[in-house]
């Protein structure tokens, strides 16, 4: 299989940079084609401008939704984005690695997502109606492909617990769980969280059992259940309020709701 | 008072660019002092990595907390960053404008978070002991100041709602609202969120109500109620585990845990 891993993190020699080389040689052993992107060694631009769009009327308003929907139609985006795409076209699986900042992803990363992301790639796909909205939420070019987060953070596992002062990780993923790798088609995997992990505080024995972890993750990457979102179109959405149907999960309300394994 | 707002939209001729000068019009006719940090037209660098930290030894590995409180220590930080500390020191009150991508802020506004708060300045600040953990969630050097979101969408407001799609707005802007504005000790406000806002969906009548409840909320600024988030070392937490303790909102989970006015 082809597993595309997009990385972020600033300094090779940290934690992140030999969970990278890990899980690298882990999907090589076990016979797949790895490409990473690495965001801070590319130098990748992150943030999404007119520049990034080559056939523009000079001195037009620039707009992200309608620029990015031409260039990519007529095949004039910068050819960074381009490549970007490529790689997710060819991959099976992709990862998305990175230290948590200020409970999201790197800017970096998140710039990553707005460039690559264009209009008639990743979103404004197919019909609106009153039977569908568009092809996203189980739907889109992503379609069985899988992903998965790794993702590592300076706090505790109880201070990201159901009660815990920073949310629920689960919950603070949900926006790039659902609304980055879910929207586009991807079937996404439990995330792969490491915690505590600022400086000095991983030694030997918490670094083998991370990398003991990871290492099953990887193993079990294509067998490992996907977390049940409910497709936008499958009937469990009104249509175009696309909320709930109030027969769906009643009374349940939040992110939770939009999967079908948990109860409140 | 002085207000900075931190503004991140590609184009002026844009509805947020509109609301925009309207607020800033709205806040000097209230006797307001205003400063605007206008990211993409600074060209805000939105990636932390080696260059912003003047006294780095060479060749020593990056590691962004430790450089950025030496360089916030040592005054060697980039003058970017000292220059919108300074507008943070100096502000009564905060406003961060944006449209949500990819349900969160664009990368280049992360990018300002990720290089200004840095570390003995939005965070890594008072005593970590069984009693405290860190002068944060209610404390820190923002306190006594106030801010605000505004966010504009593209989907509908019942997409955003309680059983809707996208999960509940309130919920998507809790990493923001908790995680980096009440984190150094921001009063946060609720929100002013415009929906459906696409292209050409904006008609005289929607702008007209758009700037009636915009100004409002400035008008009403300084009275607003702040959203009720329990402080973090105000007795409602076991520290260091930093749960909720079992007798504080007993049986809920979740963000809105995190809130006193919110009964699951």
């Amino acid at each position: 299989m082809n597993v595309l891993i997009v990385y972020a993190h600033p300094e090779p020699t940290s934690l992140n940079g030999s969970l990278l080389d890990f899980m690298v040689k882990r999907f090589d052993s076990g016979g797949h084609t790895v490409q990473v992107s690495d965001l801070y060694a590319m130098k990748w631009k992150p943030v999404l401008d007119a520049d990034d769009f080559l056939n523009r009327e000079p001195g037009a308003p620039f707009d992200a939704m309608r620029d990015s929907g031409r260039a990519y139609a007529g095949g004039q985006q910068t050819a960074d984005i381009t490549r970007e795409q490529e790689k997710l076209v060819w991959a099976d699986a992709v990862v998305m690695q990175f230290p948590l900042y200020w409970y999201s992803m790197p800017a970096i990363m998140k710039g990553w997502v707005e460039r690559v992301y264009a209009y008639s790639f990743a979103y404004g796909i197919g019909e609106h109606s009153d039977k569908r909205w568009g092809d996203r939420f189980g739907e889109g070019k992503m379609v069985g492909k899988r992903a998965m987060l790794l993702v590592t953070a300076g706090g505790w596992a109880s201070h990201y617990s159901q009660r815990g002062v920073n949310g629920p990780m689960e919950d603070l993923l949900f926006p790039i769980q659902h609304g980055i790798l879910y929207y586009p088609g991807f079937d996404v995997l439990p995330p792969f969280v490491a915690y505590k992990i600022g400086q000095g505080r991983v030694d030997a024995e918490h670094y083998a059992s991370l990398t003991d972890s990871l290492g099953k993750r990887v193993d079990e990457f294509w067998s490992t259940e996907p977390i049940p979102f409910r497709p936008q179109n499958g009937g469990d959405y009104d249509i175009p309020a696309l909320t709930l149907r109030s027969d769906i999960a009643p009374g349940q309300i939040g992110f939770a709701a939009h999967r079908t394994d948990i109860q409140s």
